[in-house]
Protein backbone atom coordinates (compact mmCIF):
# COMPACT_ATOMS: atom_id res chain seq x y z
CA UNK A 1 0.00 0.00 0.00
CA UNK A 2 1.18 3.40 -0.30
CA UNK A 3 1.09 5.17 3.17
CA UNK A 4 1.31 8.97 3.79
CA UNK A 5 2.37 9.71 7.11
CA UNK A 6 1.19 13.20 8.42
CA UNK A 7 3.00 14.09 11.79
CA UNK A 8 2.98 16.71 13.87
CA UNK A 9 4.94 16.96 17.24
CA UNK A 10 7.23 19.97 18.22
CA UNK A 11 9.76 17.58 20.27
CA UNK A 12 11.82 14.81 18.06
CA UNK A 13 12.70 13.40 21.47
CA UNK A 14 8.83 12.87 22.62
CA UNK A 15 6.56 9.60 22.79
CA UNK A 16 4.72 11.30 19.74
CA UNK A 17 8.19 11.07 17.94
CA UNK A 18 9.11 7.24 19.43
CA UNK A 19 5.59 6.34 18.51
CA UNK A 20 6.30 7.96 14.42
CA UNK A 21 9.48 5.88 14.04
CA UNK A 22 7.88 2.88 15.56
CA UNK A 23 4.90 3.80 12.76
CA UNK A 24 7.57 4.16 9.48
CA UNK A 25 9.42 1.12 10.49
CA UNK A 26 6.92 -0.98 10.67
CA UNK A 27 4.75 0.12 7.54
CA UNK A 28 8.37 0.06 5.83
CA UNK A 29 9.40 -3.74 7.09
CA UNK A 30 5.82 -4.18 6.31
CA UNK A 31 6.74 -3.37 2.78
CA UNK A 32 4.32 -0.71 2.34
CA UNK A 33 5.46 2.56 0.60
CA UNK A 34 6.05 5.50 2.79
CA UNK A 35 5.94 9.25 2.56
CA UNK A 36 5.73 11.48 5.62
CA UNK A 37 5.87 15.13 6.09
CA UNK A 38 6.48 16.28 9.19
CA UNK A 39 4.72 19.67 9.89
CA UNK A 40 7.44 20.78 12.63
CA UNK A 41 10.46 19.87 10.73
CA UNK A 42 8.87 21.13 7.57
CA UNK A 43 8.25 24.37 9.19
CA UNK A 44 4.81 24.02 7.55
CA UNK A 45 2.88 27.28 7.24
CA UNK A 46 -0.71 26.71 8.87
CA UNK A 47 -1.77 30.03 7.80
CA UNK A 48 -4.47 30.05 4.85
CA UNK A 49 -4.05 33.48 3.49
CA UNK A 50 -4.14 35.01 -0.17
CA UNK A 51 -0.49 33.86 -0.14
CA UNK A 52 -1.79 30.28 -1.21
CA UNK A 53 -2.61 30.95 -4.45
CA UNK A 54 0.30 32.27 -7.24
CA UNK A 55 -2.67 33.99 -9.52
CA UNK A 56 -5.95 35.48 -8.63
CA UNK A 57 -9.31 34.98 -9.86
CA UNK A 58 -10.66 38.31 -7.67
CA UNK A 59 -8.30 40.87 -7.00
CA UNK A 60 -9.76 43.06 -4.96
CA UNK A 61 -11.33 40.57 -2.42
CA UNK A 62 -9.82 37.50 -1.43
CA UNK A 63 -12.01 34.56 -1.10
CA UNK A 64 -10.07 31.52 -0.19
CA UNK A 65 -13.30 29.40 -1.49
CA UNK A 66 -13.53 30.68 -4.69
CA UNK A 67 -9.60 30.50 -5.34
CA UNK A 68 -9.40 27.24 -4.36
CA UNK A 69 -12.47 26.29 -7.06
CA UNK A 70 -10.39 27.62 -9.33
CA UNK A 71 -6.66 27.18 -8.29
CA UNK A 72 -7.46 23.39 -8.46
CA UNK A 73 -8.14 23.76 -12.43
CA UNK A 74 -5.37 26.32 -12.99
CA UNK A 75 -2.76 24.69 -11.13
CA UNK A 76 -2.51 28.04 -9.04
CA UNK A 77 -1.71 27.06 -5.71
CA UNK A 78 1.76 27.71 -3.79
CA UNK A 79 4.37 24.60 -4.25
CA UNK A 80 4.00 23.94 -0.44
CA UNK A 81 0.25 22.79 -1.00
CA UNK A 82 0.81 21.82 -4.27
CA UNK A 83 3.77 19.38 -2.61
CA UNK A 84 0.64 18.05 -0.05
CA UNK A 85 -1.71 17.52 -2.82
CA UNK A 86 0.90 15.13 -4.76
CA UNK A 87 1.31 13.41 -1.54
CA UNK A 88 -2.33 12.98 -1.26
CA UNK A 89 -3.28 11.83 -4.86
CA UNK A 90 -0.46 9.54 -4.07
CA UNK A 91 -1.66 7.90 -1.26
CA UNK A 92 -3.68 5.23 -0.71
CA UNK A 93 -4.53 5.53 3.36
CA UNK A 94 -3.54 8.71 4.87
CA UNK A 95 -2.48 8.70 9.00
CA UNK A 96 -2.72 11.57 11.05
CA UNK A 97 -0.95 11.54 14.19
CA UNK A 98 -0.37 14.38 16.74
CA UNK A 99 -1.21 15.22 20.26
CA UNK A 100 -4.69 16.47 21.54
CA UNK A 101 -4.83 19.80 21.90
CA UNK A 102 -8.01 20.75 23.58
CA UNK A 103 -9.57 18.03 22.14
CA UNK A 104 -8.88 19.03 18.78
CA UNK A 105 -5.75 18.58 16.54
CA UNK A 106 -2.42 20.97 17.44
CA UNK A 107 -3.00 24.19 15.15
CA UNK A 108 -0.36 23.16 12.72
CA UNK A 109 -2.51 19.79 11.49
CA UNK A 110 -5.53 22.28 11.24
CA UNK A 111 -3.96 24.64 8.64
CA UNK A 112 -2.55 21.55 6.92
CA UNK A 113 -6.50 20.44 6.52
CA UNK A 114 -7.58 24.09 5.55
CA UNK A 115 -4.85 24.85 3.22
CA UNK A 116 -4.30 21.32 1.63
CA UNK A 117 -7.76 19.85 1.75
CA UNK A 118 -9.21 22.35 -0.35
CA UNK A 119 -12.66 22.96 -1.64
CA UNK A 120 -12.27 21.35 -5.42
CA UNK A 121 -9.16 19.00 -4.26
CA UNK A 122 -11.27 17.14 -1.51
CA UNK A 123 -14.69 17.83 -2.05
CA UNK A 124 -16.95 20.68 -4.35
CA UNK A 125 -19.70 22.26 -2.56
CA UNK A 126 -20.68 23.46 -6.36
CA UNK A 127 -21.12 19.82 -7.94
CA UNK A 128 -22.13 18.36 -4.72
CA UNK A 129 -19.54 16.67 -4.74
CA UNK A 130 -19.35 15.13 -1.01
CA UNK A 131 -19.86 11.98 0.95
CA UNK A 132 -20.58 9.40 -1.13
CA UNK A 133 -19.08 11.54 -4.33
CA UNK A 134 -16.04 12.93 -1.80
CA UNK A 135 -13.47 14.11 -4.40
CA UNK A 136 -10.86 11.51 -2.71
CA UNK A 137 -12.74 8.54 -2.86
CA UNK A 138 -11.31 4.99 -2.89
CA UNK A 139 -8.66 5.97 -0.38
CA UNK A 140 -8.75 5.90 3.77
CA UNK A 141 -7.61 7.73 6.64
CA UNK A 142 -6.88 6.70 10.21
CA UNK A 143 -6.31 9.21 13.31
CA UNK A 144 -3.31 8.16 15.55
CA UNK A 145 -3.28 10.41 18.65
CA UNK A 146 -2.30 10.75 22.79
CA UNK A 147 -3.54 12.42 25.66
CA UNK A 148 -2.81 13.73 28.75
CA UNK A 149 -6.02 13.40 30.55
CA UNK A 150 -6.96 9.86 31.48
CA UNK A 151 -9.52 8.02 29.25
CA UNK A 152 -12.52 8.24 31.98
CA UNK A 153 -12.01 12.09 31.14
CA UNK A 154 -12.71 11.46 27.36
CA UNK A 155 -15.23 8.78 28.11
CA UNK A 156 -19.57 9.29 27.45
CA UNK A 157 -20.44 11.15 30.96
CA UNK A 158 -16.70 12.47 31.77
CA UNK A 159 -15.82 16.16 32.74
CA UNK A 160 -14.82 16.05 28.38
CA UNK A 161 -17.00 13.56 26.62
CA UNK A 162 -16.27 10.91 24.74
CA UNK A 163 -13.59 11.79 22.69
CA UNK A 164 -14.35 9.78 19.49
CA UNK A 165 -17.25 11.87 19.44
CA UNK A 166 -14.86 15.50 19.42
CA UNK A 167 -12.76 13.40 16.60
CA UNK A 168 -15.80 13.27 14.21
CA UNK A 169 -15.51 16.76 13.61
CA UNK A 170 -12.61 15.25 11.65
CA UNK A 171 -13.26 11.71 10.77
CA UNK A 172 -16.55 12.65 9.66
CA UNK A 173 -16.81 15.97 8.41
CA UNK A 174 -13.38 16.04 6.97
CA UNK A 175 -12.43 12.17 5.73
CA UNK A 176 -16.08 10.87 5.38
CA UNK A 177 -17.10 14.46 3.87
CA UNK A 178 -14.02 13.78 1.76
CA UNK A 179 -15.22 10.60 0.80
CA UNK A 180 -13.00 8.40 2.87
CA UNK A 181 -12.76 5.53 4.14
CA UNK A 182 -12.47 5.70 8.01
CA UNK A 183 -10.37 3.49 9.91
CA UNK A 184 -10.49 3.47 13.49
CA UNK A 185 -8.65 5.89 15.61
CA UNK A 186 -5.80 4.73 17.67
CA UNK A 187 -5.91 6.64 20.86
CA UNK A 188 -3.21 6.46 23.61
CA UNK A 189 -4.72 7.77 26.84
CA UNK A 190 -2.68 9.20 29.75
CA UNK A 191 0.45 9.60 27.22
CA UNK A 192 1.72 12.46 28.99
CA UNK A 193 2.11 10.51 32.92
CA UNK A 194 3.20 7.01 31.03
CA UNK A 195 5.83 4.74 32.99
CA UNK A 196 8.58 3.35 30.65
CA UNK A 197 7.13 0.19 30.76
CA UNK A 198 3.93 0.99 29.36
CA UNK A 199 5.50 3.30 26.97
CA UNK A 200 7.06 0.14 25.42
CA UNK A 201 4.08 -1.54 25.68
CA UNK A 202 2.09 0.95 23.45
CA UNK A 203 4.93 0.94 21.03
CA UNK A 204 4.28 -2.72 20.65
CA UNK A 205 0.66 -2.21 20.58
CA UNK A 206 0.73 0.37 17.42
CA UNK A 207 3.25 -1.75 15.97
CA UNK A 208 0.88 -4.73 15.86
CA UNK A 209 -1.85 -2.42 14.90
CA UNK A 210 -0.24 -0.91 11.49
CA UNK A 211 1.27 -4.68 10.76
CA UNK A 212 -2.37 -5.81 10.54
CA UNK A 213 -3.92 -2.93 8.41
CA UNK B 1 -17.38 45.92 30.62
CA UNK B 2 -14.25 45.19 29.71
CA UNK B 3 -13.88 43.04 26.03
CA UNK B 4 -11.17 41.29 24.65
CA UNK B 5 -12.20 40.71 21.00
CA UNK B 6 -10.28 37.74 19.38
CA UNK B 7 -10.82 37.90 15.52
CA UNK B 8 -9.56 35.79 12.52
CA UNK B 9 -10.13 36.32 8.82
CA UNK B 10 -7.66 36.82 6.09
CA UNK B 11 -9.54 39.32 4.38
CA UNK B 12 -10.58 42.84 6.07
CA UNK B 13 -13.15 43.63 3.11
CA UNK B 14 -14.81 40.34 3.76
CA UNK B 15 -18.22 40.08 5.66
CA UNK B 16 -16.54 38.71 8.95
CA UNK B 17 -14.30 42.09 8.55
CA UNK B 18 -17.84 44.05 8.74
CA UNK B 19 -19.54 41.88 11.13
CA UNK B 20 -15.54 42.81 13.45
CA UNK B 21 -16.37 46.67 12.52
CA UNK B 22 -19.92 46.66 13.75
CA UNK B 23 -19.29 44.89 16.80
CA UNK B 24 -16.41 47.54 18.06
CA UNK B 25 -18.36 50.27 17.31
CA UNK B 26 -21.23 48.79 18.82
CA UNK B 27 -19.81 47.81 22.00
CA UNK B 28 -17.85 51.17 22.51
CA UNK B 29 -20.82 53.34 21.63
CA UNK B 30 -22.94 51.12 24.21
CA UNK B 31 -19.62 52.64 26.58
CA UNK B 32 -17.83 49.00 26.89
CA UNK B 33 -14.32 49.14 26.78
CA UNK B 34 -13.09 47.34 23.73
CA UNK B 35 -9.18 45.55 22.97
CA UNK B 36 -8.91 43.41 19.51
CA UNK B 37 -6.74 41.09 18.63
CA UNK B 38 -7.16 41.13 14.64
CA UNK B 39 -4.64 37.50 14.42
CA UNK B 40 -3.97 37.69 10.64
CA UNK B 41 -3.31 41.63 11.36
CA UNK B 42 -1.23 41.10 13.92
CA UNK B 43 0.36 37.84 11.83
CA UNK B 44 0.25 35.77 15.38
CA UNK B 45 1.81 32.52 14.91
CA UNK B 46 -0.13 29.86 16.06
CA UNK B 47 2.66 27.07 16.17
CA UNK B 48 3.16 26.65 20.08
CA UNK B 49 6.81 25.35 20.38
CA UNK B 50 10.04 25.87 22.17
CA UNK B 51 10.60 29.36 21.54
CA UNK B 52 7.16 30.33 23.29
CA UNK B 53 9.22 30.08 26.90
CA UNK B 54 12.32 32.37 27.44
CA UNK B 55 13.61 30.61 29.88
CA UNK B 56 13.57 26.42 29.75
CA UNK B 57 12.72 23.98 32.87
CA UNK B 58 14.16 21.03 30.90
CA UNK B 59 16.77 21.61 28.35
CA UNK B 60 16.72 17.98 26.60
CA UNK B 61 13.53 17.37 25.77
CA UNK B 62 10.92 19.83 25.36
CA UNK B 63 7.73 19.04 27.23
CA UNK B 64 5.10 22.22 26.83
CA UNK B 65 3.17 21.06 29.51
CA UNK B 66 6.13 21.30 32.06
CA UNK B 67 7.13 24.47 30.51
CA UNK B 68 4.26 26.47 30.58
CA UNK B 69 3.48 25.30 34.06
CA UNK B 70 6.54 26.46 35.24
CA UNK B 71 6.32 29.74 32.85
CA UNK B 72 3.43 31.11 34.93
CA UNK B 73 5.07 31.20 38.29
CA UNK B 74 8.51 32.58 36.51
CA UNK B 75 6.93 35.09 33.57
CA UNK B 76 8.92 32.80 31.34
CA UNK B 77 7.01 32.97 27.92
CA UNK B 78 7.39 34.87 24.79
CA UNK B 79 6.49 38.59 24.93
CA UNK B 80 2.99 37.41 22.06
CA UNK B 81 1.97 34.92 24.57
CA UNK B 82 2.30 37.48 27.85
CA UNK B 83 0.24 40.39 25.58
CA UNK B 84 -2.71 38.16 24.93
CA UNK B 85 -2.64 36.65 28.18
CA UNK B 86 -2.64 40.32 29.84
CA UNK B 87 -5.78 40.88 27.55
CA UNK B 88 -7.71 37.91 28.86
CA UNK B 89 -6.36 38.93 32.46
CA UNK B 90 -7.98 42.15 31.79
CA UNK B 91 -11.30 41.23 30.11
CA UNK B 92 -14.72 40.57 31.73
CA UNK B 93 -15.61 38.83 27.70
CA UNK B 94 -13.95 37.23 25.43
CA UNK B 95 -15.65 37.07 22.08
CA UNK B 96 -13.85 34.82 19.89
CA UNK B 97 -15.60 35.64 15.92
CA UNK B 98 -13.70 33.43 13.22
CA UNK B 99 -15.12 31.61 9.57
CA UNK B 100 -16.06 27.56 10.47
CA UNK B 101 -12.92 25.71 8.77
CA UNK B 102 -14.16 22.22 8.90
CA UNK B 103 -16.68 22.48 11.51
CA UNK B 104 -13.94 23.83 13.61
CA UNK B 105 -11.82 26.87 14.15
CA UNK B 106 -8.91 28.39 11.14
CA UNK B 107 -5.45 27.51 12.64
CA UNK B 108 -4.56 31.10 13.28
CA UNK B 109 -7.39 31.00 16.14
CA UNK B 110 -6.70 27.46 16.95
CA UNK B 111 -2.83 28.40 17.54
CA UNK B 112 -4.12 31.14 19.60
CA UNK B 113 -5.76 28.81 22.31
CA UNK B 114 -3.31 26.19 21.78
CA UNK B 115 -0.47 28.77 22.94
CA UNK B 116 -2.39 31.67 25.07
CA UNK B 117 -4.85 29.49 26.97
CA UNK B 118 -1.81 27.71 28.68
CA UNK B 119 -1.99 25.15 31.42
CA UNK B 120 -1.55 27.02 34.59
CA UNK B 121 -2.65 30.00 33.27
CA UNK B 122 -6.19 28.71 32.01
CA UNK B 123 -6.23 25.68 33.87
CA UNK B 124 -3.96 23.65 36.28
CA UNK B 125 -4.30 19.90 36.15
CA UNK B 126 -1.88 19.28 38.96
CA UNK B 127 -3.72 21.47 41.43
CA UNK B 128 -7.29 20.61 39.85
CA UNK B 129 -8.11 23.42 38.84
CA UNK B 130 -10.51 23.06 36.16
CA UNK B 131 -14.51 23.51 35.47
CA UNK B 132 -15.84 25.04 38.56
CA UNK B 133 -12.41 25.54 40.07
CA UNK B 134 -11.22 27.20 36.63
CA UNK B 135 -8.81 29.75 36.46
CA UNK B 136 -10.31 32.26 34.58
CA UNK B 137 -13.62 31.52 36.53
CA UNK B 138 -15.70 34.96 36.72
CA UNK B 139 -14.98 35.52 32.78
CA UNK B 140 -17.37 34.96 29.97
CA UNK B 141 -17.11 33.74 26.10
CA UNK B 142 -18.55 33.82 23.53
CA UNK B 143 -18.12 32.85 19.80
CA UNK B 144 -19.42 34.48 16.89
CA UNK B 145 -18.80 32.53 13.24
CA UNK B 146 -19.90 32.08 10.12
CA UNK B 147 -20.54 28.98 7.95
CA UNK B 148 -20.54 28.36 4.52
CA UNK B 149 -22.91 25.25 4.61
CA UNK B 150 -26.43 26.10 4.93
CA UNK B 151 -28.22 25.38 8.74
CA UNK B 152 -29.84 22.03 7.96
CA UNK B 153 -26.45 20.25 6.67
CA UNK B 154 -25.28 21.53 10.62
CA UNK B 155 -28.32 20.27 12.14
CA UNK B 156 -28.84 17.17 14.33
CA UNK B 157 -29.28 14.54 11.50
CA UNK B 158 -27.67 16.67 8.90
CA UNK B 159 -24.85 15.47 7.17
CA UNK B 160 -22.40 17.20 9.38
CA UNK B 161 -24.53 16.95 12.03
CA UNK B 162 -25.32 19.95 14.86
CA UNK B 163 -22.85 22.58 15.03
CA UNK B 164 -23.58 23.83 18.24
CA UNK B 165 -22.18 19.84 19.29
CA UNK B 166 -19.40 20.30 17.65
CA UNK B 167 -18.28 23.50 18.66
CA UNK B 168 -18.83 22.01 22.54
CA UNK B 169 -14.96 21.09 21.65
CA UNK B 170 -14.60 24.80 22.25
CA UNK B 171 -17.55 26.26 24.74
CA UNK B 172 -17.49 23.23 27.06
CA UNK B 173 -13.82 21.68 26.59
CA UNK B 174 -12.34 25.33 26.53
CA UNK B 175 -13.86 27.87 28.02
CA UNK B 176 -16.41 25.96 30.74
CA UNK B 177 -13.09 23.61 31.17
CA UNK B 178 -10.83 26.94 32.58
CA UNK B 179 -14.02 27.84 34.71
CA UNK B 180 -15.52 30.69 32.12
CA UNK B 181 -19.27 31.05 31.58
CA UNK B 182 -20.35 30.63 28.04
CA UNK B 183 -23.37 32.80 26.30
CA UNK B 184 -24.93 31.57 23.55
CA UNK B 185 -22.82 31.13 20.52
CA UNK B 186 -24.23 33.81 17.37
CA UNK B 187 -23.69 31.57 14.65
CA UNK B 188 -24.30 32.72 10.91
CA UNK B 189 -25.27 30.27 8.15
CA UNK B 190 -24.82 30.06 4.38
CA UNK B 191 -22.52 33.66 4.85
CA UNK B 192 -20.63 32.84 1.71
CA UNK B 193 -23.53 33.26 -0.51
CA UNK B 194 -25.35 35.57 1.36
CA UNK B 195 -27.50 38.62 -0.93
CA UNK B 196 -26.94 42.70 0.11
CA UNK B 197 -29.92 42.49 1.47
CA UNK B 198 -29.38 39.83 4.12
CA UNK B 199 -25.96 40.46 4.97
CA UNK B 200 -27.49 44.13 5.88
CA UNK B 201 -30.01 42.30 8.35
CA UNK B 202 -27.42 39.84 9.61
CA UNK B 203 -25.54 42.79 10.56
CA UNK B 204 -28.18 44.63 12.41
CA UNK B 205 -29.18 41.82 14.30
CA UNK B 206 -25.68 40.86 15.38
CA UNK B 207 -25.46 45.05 16.43
CA UNK B 208 -28.49 44.15 18.93
CA UNK B 209 -27.02 40.34 20.30
CA UNK B 210 -24.37 42.84 21.34
CA UNK B 211 -26.16 46.24 22.33
CA UNK B 212 -28.38 43.55 24.78
CA UNK B 213 -25.40 41.58 26.45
Amino acid sequence: MKIFYVYAHPEPKSFNGALKDTAIDALQEKGHEVKLSDLYAMNFNPVLNAGDFTERKKQDVFNPFLEAIKAVKTGAFSPDIKEEMGKVRWADLIVFQFPIYFTAMPAIMKGWIDRVLAPGFGFNPVTNSAYDTGLLKGKSAMLVTTTGAPKEMYSEGGAHGDLNKHLESITHCVFEYMGMKVLPSHIIYEASSMSKERGTEELEKYRKTLFDL
